[in-house]
């Protein structure tokens, strides 16, 4: 299967310097969101996404040079997107287990509100695996960078290391799968709190003190 | 993007009755996984499959009427393939943690030796919605109940649910990914210990006793 090209240093520095702008990429990103979620890559076209973007063809063609650019450019900012509605739901300051709640119960609503990031990303991984690697790479980085500062508190226990973010990104991305993405009813504060419990205490029965 | 086609009785019925029919189908199984693996589904080819296989054309569609049944198969046949790799890693009367690390290593060595599960199993979300779908649903039933004997022997605690099961099963989904599929030194033996720990007692800092 053909997959996208790598990115080029000409790609990545067509940003936009107006708020006008700005808001024209992020029209094209949403738009592309739905393109995407909804045909997938194959069957998706630069001209459906500026039709549900509302914008001419040349302003696509101003921001991304082909389906694979703007295909490309959607994971990193999915990627980043759940990363700042994680940010955003903890205050400073917060305890280490309740950043891990938080993080989670934010992701759970971004995933319901959002189904198409799974379909989007994963598809990646046919179309773009540099792109899907990179979604995970780095989203279990900033996994691993909360567990060492949480053992630094005190916190979490000691020898906290890359498999442990693995296990529990892997434990939040079916967890949204299946209670944001395949349930229509779903209740994250739940999922989140469970999955929260599980993190600090394991399942193991507790001995009677 | 166009999806297999629901499984239909004839197709379900087709199974071999000698020995030697059921050797065909393993050796069409294999190599459809090593040809899907290889080239995703829409780049494979029936005659692809059957040259792998070493058999003729005619042996494939005395068992498949198609590239998309075959595919549907495999799909099932991986999923049950990881289903008994677990359960031939576990002695009866084995203890519940036990279990679960046993099962976690046996999954971590199957993905090793067939790194093309992953992908034929995440093609399946695009190519076979059904299929993908009941990949997890059935491994998900499968750990729940294995739960609810912890439960019951009193080895895990209380009120272990479906969300649980899901949690877990992601967590294996993405250590395979991480240290099987992505990693050639792996260490399933540590992978496996380290996921058992965060199961048994969580990463909560233990209070001094």
């Amino acid at each position: 299967m053909a997959t996208v090209k790598t990115t080029s240093p000409k790609e990545s520095a067509k940003s936009p310097r107006t708020a006008r702008g700005r808001q024209t990429l992020r029209k094209l990103l949403d738009a592309a969101a739905k393109e995407f979620g909804e045909k997938g890559f194959h069957e998706a076209s630069i001209s459906g996404i500026t039709r549900r973007a509302g914008t001419a063809l040349g302003s696509f063609y101003t921001y991304y040079d082909s389906k694979d650019a703007i295909f490309r450019a959607l994971v990193k900012d999915m990627s980043e997107q759940v990363a700042s509605h994680a940010r955003a739901a903890v205050e400073p300051e917060t305890a280490a287990f309740e950043i891990e709640r938080a993080a989670l119960h934010a992701f759970l609503e971004f995933a319901h509100d959002n189904k198409e990031i799974y379909r989007i990303v994963d598809e990646a991984e046919f179309v773009d695996p540099a792109s899907f690697r990179a979604h995970y790479e780095t989203t279990a980085a900033r996994m691993l960078e909360r567990l060492k500062r949480g053992e630094q508190s005190g916190e979490m226990r000691e020898g906290l290391e890359e498999a442990h973010a693995w296990a529990i990104m892997g434990m939040n991305v079916f967890l949204g799968l299946r209670y944001s993405v395949w349930s229509d009813k779903t209740d994250p504060d739940r999922i989140a709190r469970l999955a929260n419990a599980l993190l600090r205490e394991g399942i193991g029965k507790k001995a009677d003190s």
